[in-house]
């Protein structure tokens, strides 16, 4: 088992990875105030391992609510989160109750804000079952719902207690959701770890093939770099730079995500297109050359994802970033790269420059 | 104009305290990130202060978004927090705008856990017209939702950025809820401030006048005890006393509002009876002695408010109470009165005890 730190000052926490850890009673029950536990599964996750998490908590005599979603970016919404509170509530959880988020983005998205909310916020842990909740979502205390005129507009900052990534769940994760967690594998690398892109390069089949020293060593390098960033900070306030280098790639995918409608195009696919545009708009800045940009695009082919956009006019994109959060006083701030493994926020590039990117990485 | 502090390390904010502030826009705009605000208001309130402060703002160059909720606590639930997300994103508001609730408890919870949860959070400012808000809800940065279960089960701790308190605003409240204000009033001095007990006891008459002077120094005692309880125990995590302190009558009272349906009561009339009940259960427990208990009865009848409780089943109290956040690992926790002017959070007491009380305060 590995283990890392993310340094937040009192809410700094551990982040554990290994084989097999959802046996693992200590790493859980060190961090539970009472012996009450809700897990937030969903029926997708919680056939294949709610039962193995229920038992190892109840051995340690853990009281376990047992709260399963419906699967799909689709129900991450109010409806879905104000059934965890029914739950909670039917099953007379108090503040002591320590909120377990079992499955992958959504469901730690979903149970992450129910965890900061209910009764103004109790405590909570990670348990990500997919990569790209193991390298992404599940650190760094971003909560949230989607809102039909945008995503993740309704959240909080919560961070958990430890987050356990037992990479055996890997497993049974679908090819589609492997690759979407490589986009963001692959982001770490593009934004601020150029070693880690070239190692990517050299190990990409080994990675698809589910080699598990590979994935070990994907994860807990991908779990640094954002630990790092998250530490230097933690609300998304810093002025350049900082945690929103994180959105290389999300503020285009996010516009394709919405205009298509969640769910047919998976987060990772959206962000691998996004990145692509993002390099694209870079060198039309003048920072990156055409093979780098191509390089970019063969290693996000190579991890099974999309790289040219949906079918969705270039207008409805720049309608849909406007409405993104990375706009600052009515300026749209993107993430581009000064050159590979380096990333900037850039308010100044020409409507034009976006257009043209779009469109060159269009179907 | 009289100013406090807050005192909460980087979380810190000032209470100013005067007649016609909602003129001073100097007290507003110092606190604005950028010049972008959304004012919460509700029906009733909107009309008779919403202009002058849109004016304050619109004159100092601030871009200001109206939101005009429905009026009263059965408003206070996701559909009208939904309304402000929709207000907000229709009108692009940004990371950099500041929410400012203008009225009463209710505008104030839902504006702020609109503030605390929109794009994981944003600036917020209290601009509280009602007694009650000014006293209690305004300050210590609670805020949150009703659920169906029980009330504010949703929301967040959230501090503002600052409290304006115009007193001139209770120029227009209600008889009815200047006595719910009192009612809170009345409380710090039962929990922590004997010598303003006494205070209110010879001054009870010339609050109820709305003398201006009467009401200044009543709204900046009962803001001074709160602040100094918030200040030691932000986030009502103390394992005794504490914030817990502020719940005086509270358990009993939110019984109450539930029971009878929200709004049928309104806040500090179920409280004013929930302390009437707390202070015959500390009589019961040997703490107080008759006298005393009536001592009590007699101030928060001089207030104007009802000192014996709704038409419900005792049974219903003791159901509806176990749903209470003060449970903790299935204990009831009630604040009780050693002795007037000194509370303690109580997990002792026998349930024969708490249904005496409830029936001893019953209709």
């Amino acid at each position: 088992m590995r283990t890392l730190n993310v340094t937040l000052g009192d809410r700094s926490y551990p982040i554990h990875i290994g084989a097999g850890l959802l046996a693992r009673a200590d790493l859980l029950t060190t961090c539970l105030p009472t012996p009450r536990a809700a897990i937030v599964s969903n029926s997708v996750v919680a056939p294949l391992y709610l039962g193995r998490l229920r038992q190892t908590l109840s051995a340690a005599g853990v009281r376990v609510t047992e709260i399963v979603l419906e699967d799909g970016e689709a129900h991450k919404n109010w409806e879905t989160l104000n059934t965890i509170f029914d739950a909670l509530l039917m099953d007379r959880c108090d503040r002591g109750t320590t909120i377990i988020a079992l499955g992958g983005g959504v469901v730690g998205d979903l149970a992450g804000f129910a965890a900061a909310s209910y009764q103004r916020g109790v405590p909570f842990i990670q348990v990500p079952t997919t990569l790209l909740a193991q390298v992404d979502s599940s650190v760094g205390g971003k909560t949230g719902i989607n809102h039909s005129l945008g995503k993740n507009m309704v959240g909080a900052f919560w961070q958990p207690q430890v987050v356990v990534v037992d990479i055996s769940t890997l497993n049974t994760l679908p090819d589609r959701e492997l690759s979407a967690g490589l986009a963001e594998v692959i982001k770490y690398g593009l934004i601020r770890d150029l070693p880690f892109l070239e190692w990517l390069e050299g190990h990409m089949e080994r990675l698809m093939a589910r080699d598990a020293d590979a994935l070990s060593y994907a994860i807990e390098r991908s779990c640094a770099n954002k630990a790092e960033v998250v530490a230097g900070d933690e609300r998304e306030t810093a002025a350049s730079g900082g945690r929103a280098l994180l959105n290389l790639g999300h503020t285009f995918g996010h516009a394709i995500e919405t205009g298509v409608g969640y769910g047919e195009w998976i987060h990772g696919e959206a962000v691998a297109v996004g990145m692509v545009m993002a390099t694209e708009l870079s060198r039309r800045l003048g920072w990156l050359g055409t093979e780098e940009v191509e390089r970019v695009r063969a290693l996000i082919g190579r991890a099974g994802l999309p790289v040219a956009g949906p079918a969705l006019a270039v207008n409805r994109y720049l309608d849909l970033m406007g409405h993104d959060k990375k706009v600052i006083a009515g300026r749209l701030r993107l993430v581009l790269l000064r050159k590979l493994g380096e990333a900037v926020t850039w308010a100044e590039t020409a409507e034009d420059d976006i257009r043209a990117a779009i469109d060159a990485c269009g179907e």
